[in-house]
């Protein structure tokens, strides 16, 4: 494996797996894994930065896990671990905080929406405002040293495994952006060559937006317009029924409404191209039946779903071979993270007697 | 050892050992370990927190490591061991940040007191400006993301022991009072007993102030006033020669001076009663002489410090000897750190395969 490039990509272990994360990244793994040394984490970790569970947290990295192993991802071609299985992410972490200033990590986007967030504060408040109330005497155990060093953490997760790309949305760019920017400085205030600065992986023109049933934009977790890649048969399809659409066209070939196009988005990702355009033109000419199309494309999300929803649960009744899995992950990302950190502690002066 | 409270202290791995050291905690430490369960660390990674000197950090502890066996510090009564030794301390870090919020963080004294140093701010400078600048463009590097964690560190080093009880100063006093807090409102927040809140170690009436030999307070590091445990014969009688004294007593029984009482004070830690009684009755009748008192003086220092720069001298040579020790401290601090942070795992909810 060691002439292709490393990728690494991690989840954070909440919730089930939903459309959008299969066509925007999981079905993309699973053919990546052929290609680059991979690397897929699941972040239990970086779930604790808000709103720690521990009754969930297990199950949920479980399920996560048994997710990913159903929708392909494959153990003997890629590595696929639990963050919280390597302590040398930990113990980087700190070293690494040490090269972190907090003005910067202050000032990260999505750090001053968790903490508005947190904090009960309407996305309108000005900066200045979400500054004085985290420095504010009341907020003592409401914004937490873990969520202002996410970006310290999410750096060490790339740079222990000397990843040279990382998938990220928009949403991530910027903890990306920061990440080469400890990169850089580490190597620069040592006069070391030792972290390569990742890159986004670009998709290119294979990038998706898979959008939600409820008519309006993406599809997403907290928007609760999902289908989730184990939902049951009987549920999915309820779910595609009710779907929202529009009262249907009123003339040849209107523009199709934003709801009805989302619905066509969907298909285009499932059903056979030949049947797509002949909803498309089911519209142009106003034959369009709502209820037959969502039928067709409920059938057609169950032909990707169903095989991962079986695979998944025989997977998940098997606590043998997700040990076996992860432990085996653990070791190859351990193997990797403990020579790195030794570097950096090398580096850093910290020397074993 | 299980029925004796435990007492941990840590000293950052920063320079020698002075005789202010000695008699205000080390010579404690040495009749302590008798009566107590000890652990003692050298926190090489509080050290990080400031102008981090890789070349430097490891000759440093072993140094600190030498000087504590050098002054009686005994690897079989009490477990002496080097803070990045113990990798668990670090995952617990990473834990307890998840609970330490950053307004509590930023409004300890200590920490304003580094940034303001950092940021080459006066010590007049309003919290106001110090809170501006660490948020402001200019200070991604200055003040890190380590020294505003240091609290939540120092809390892991106690808990992850579960002392009951740890020496500090008064500059650390804050510091102990937040550890008191992240424990409480970790046993709270998870509904367990897992942590005792521990108390400052209190030497009662045997608390020592140590003055320097420069007429003014106490002796310090940073005030370059120190006689420090393994200065050459030469370099200690030149130094005490040298110190601050005052022009002489004018008349009979004249209130003694601070330089002339500073200097009595340290025979009154160095030297038999009588003779520093004998000083005390020259000051009196206006008979005194400093170069006698002196030379008296850097005497009966040496007669302490002698023998531990010589043990010093012996034990530094002696790489194996101060390997076998930290390799046994290490093993001693990790069992019980490991248990506890197997107990914090659980209780959080990360649950191994």
């Amino acid at each position: 494996m060691n002439d292709k490039e490393v990728v690494l990509s991690g989840i954070r272990a909440t919730g089930n797996l939903h459309l959008g994360n299969y066509y925007g990244a999981l079905s993309k793994f699973v053919k990546m894994q052929n290609d680059y040394d991979c690397l897929f984490f699941i972040a239990d970790l970086h779930a604790l930065t808000t709103n720690p569970d521990p009754d969930a947290l297990h199950e949920n990295v479980k399920n996560i896990l048994a997710e990913y192993l159903a929708a392909g991802i494959d153990p003997e071609k890629a590595t696929i671990f639990v963050q919280s299985d390597v302590p040398e992410i930990s113990e980087m972490y700190l070293l690494l905080n040490m090269h972190v200033g907090i003005g910067e990590l202050l000032r990260t986007a999505s750090f001053k929406d968790k903490a508005r967030k947190q904090l009960g504060l309407g996305a309108a408040g000005a900066d200045d405002d979400i500054e004085k109330q985290i420095i504010g005497s009341d907020t003592n155990k409401r914004v937490n040293a873990g969520l202002l060093t996410y970006p310290t953490l999410m750096a060490v997760d790339i740079l222990i495994q000397k990843a040279h790309k990382v998938p990220v949305g928009k949403d991530q760019e910027q903890h990306l952006e920061l990440t080469r920017r400890f990169a850089r400085r580490f190597n620069s205030f040592y006069g070391v060559d030792l972290f390569p600065e990742p890159e986004n992986f670009n998709f290119g023109d294979h990038a998706v937006k898979v959008p939600g049933l409820d008519g309006s934009g993406k599809m997403g977790k907290s928007e609760g317009n999902c289908v989730y890649l184990i939902d049951e048969e009987k549920v999915l399809r309820k779910k595609v029924m009710r779907s929202v659409t529009d009262e249907g066209p009123k003339e040849p070939n209107q523009p199709i409404s934003q709801p009805v196009e989302n619905l066509l988005t969907l298909m285009e990702l499932t059903s056979a191209p030949e049947i797509v355009q002949s909803y498309r033109d089911a519209y142009a000419d106003c034959s369009i039946r709502y209820g037959d199309m969502k039928k067709q494309l409920a059938e057609d999300i169950l032909k990707v779903t169903t095989p991962i929803r079986e695979r998944y649960h025989d997977i998940r009744n098997d606590e043998a071979y997700i040990s076996r899995v992860v432990r085996q992950g653990a070791e190859r990302a351990r193997e990797r993270a403990a020579k790195t950190l030794e570097e950096v502690r090398q580096v850093m002066g910290i020397r074993k007697f």
